[in-house]
């Protein structure tokens, strides 16, 4: 039987790295459902970076950047990370450089991984659906609030969880697993309900971006998963031929 | 208002610490139970230590020795951290060495806070009742296992933030806070029955040690709440005089 693990902070992920496992990457507000939208609206590739710095030289390379901190779109960037700024028009074939407070934080702290997937309600189903495919142990890794546990990534790791477990496929022995799935019990009934509690709602609302939570915790508007190739986020139906398509499609600078 | 926040696992709590506040550290399967029914039983005082080289050398100064790894008692050590360990015959009156796998490293992070407690269910109500007095914010920081977060820990943490929340005194916008309360609720009815589910309950039972489970999950057996006091461990009511007391009763070498 395959095993379920949760991590609930990128500080104890060096507790859970297994390089034969797959990783799903959840920052619900609002990364990793801004990344799976780009994808929705067209986007070829996303290169998600750490530092401001590089995302700032990548936008001076000529790249489409969208970038921030702490909530807060950076000056040079050409937008944040609202899923709303990823419209069709603006993104459509074009490569991304994202650069956020937590999640890219966590893809760069995965990316040892047997395979590094972007996860949210936005993509939940498709997302299980290819775990079950995959013959591999599956590790959830909130990205958390700086490090803090957060509890709209915890609740999409219990819903998941869920789902693989129902699926025969799966069990879990891990603490933060049956936490989770305890935790996306209370919240499942009102779920939009139960996210107003979390802290990160008060943060979001303080900077007057709290408008994209009902959207982000929608299920299944997608069937893309975004996976990480080398260095760079595609959609998985891409991912077999990665090189050639890199090649015919963008030279990397 | 006060603000009760809980940390699931030391290897966070560099976002946690706060000079000011209280910490309530919280090793329920056994360390924080045993150190509780350690000063129940008559216990005079007892130094935490993380590394078992140096308990070693204190059992070689005369002391007597707790110590243990991954549930296995220390070869040198006199005995290990099952609460059933510390009989008023063997320990009244007498300093305990004392090191674990998780409990030790815990007190250590906190050391510099404004006061570190130790808190389990047997001593919850008196704990409870002298946090209100106080007029600090707390802190729950769950020892966890090796970094990784623990149901046991994080449903006493549920627990304990509840009855403060109850009182008025206190609130909380700590998602992790949050999160525990929402575990304590679901756990709460069949307290037992939930912590089957803990994966420390399986590592407990592979070494034997799964005895103390019903004990440890008995709330309000002693109203001793431990403190630390410079480098040791004695009971809260000898705090105000404590080097003092020290003075008399041991010659620390």
């Amino acid at each position: 039987m395959r095993q379920i693990e949760v991590c609930f902070s990128p500080a104890v992920y060096h507790r859970f790295h297994n390089p034969d496992s797959i990783v799903v990457i959840v920052d619900i507000l609002r990364a990793t459902s801004a990344i799976c939208t780009a994808f929705m609206n067209g986007a070829e590739r996303i290169i998600p970076v750490g530092k401001l710095d590089e995302a700032k030289l990548l936008k001076n390379q000529g790249y489409l950047v969208a970038a921030e901190r702490d909530g807060i779109v950076a000056d040079f960037a050409d937008f944040g990370n609202s899923p709303y700024n990823f419209k069709p028009g603006k993104i459509k074939g074009k490569t991304i450089v994202y650069s956020t407070t937590n999640g890219t934080k966590a893809i760069d702290l995965a990316k040892s991984s047997y395979r590094v997937v972007i996860g949210s309600f936005l993509n939940i189903t498709a997302l299980k659906n290819w775990l079950i495919t995959e013959d591999k142990n599956v590790t959830i890794l909130c990205s958390g609030w700086k490090d803090k546990f957060s509890l709209e990534d915890s609740i999409f790791a219990g819903a998941l969880t869920e789902k693989l477990i129902e699926s025969g496929h799966f069990e879990t022995i891990c603490d933060s697993s049956l936490a989770a799935t305890d935790l996306w019990s209370v919240a499942k009934p009102d779920l939009l309900g139960y996210i107003q509690k979390a802290a990160q709602r008060d943060r979001l609302r303080k900077n007057g971006l709290d408008d994209v939570i009902e959207y982000c915790f929608t299920t299944d508007k997608t069937d893309i998963i975004p996976i990480l190739s080398e260095d760079y986020l595609i959609d998985l139906k891409y991912c077999e031929n990665t090189n050639n398509f890199f090649k015919k499609k963008i030279q990397v600078q």
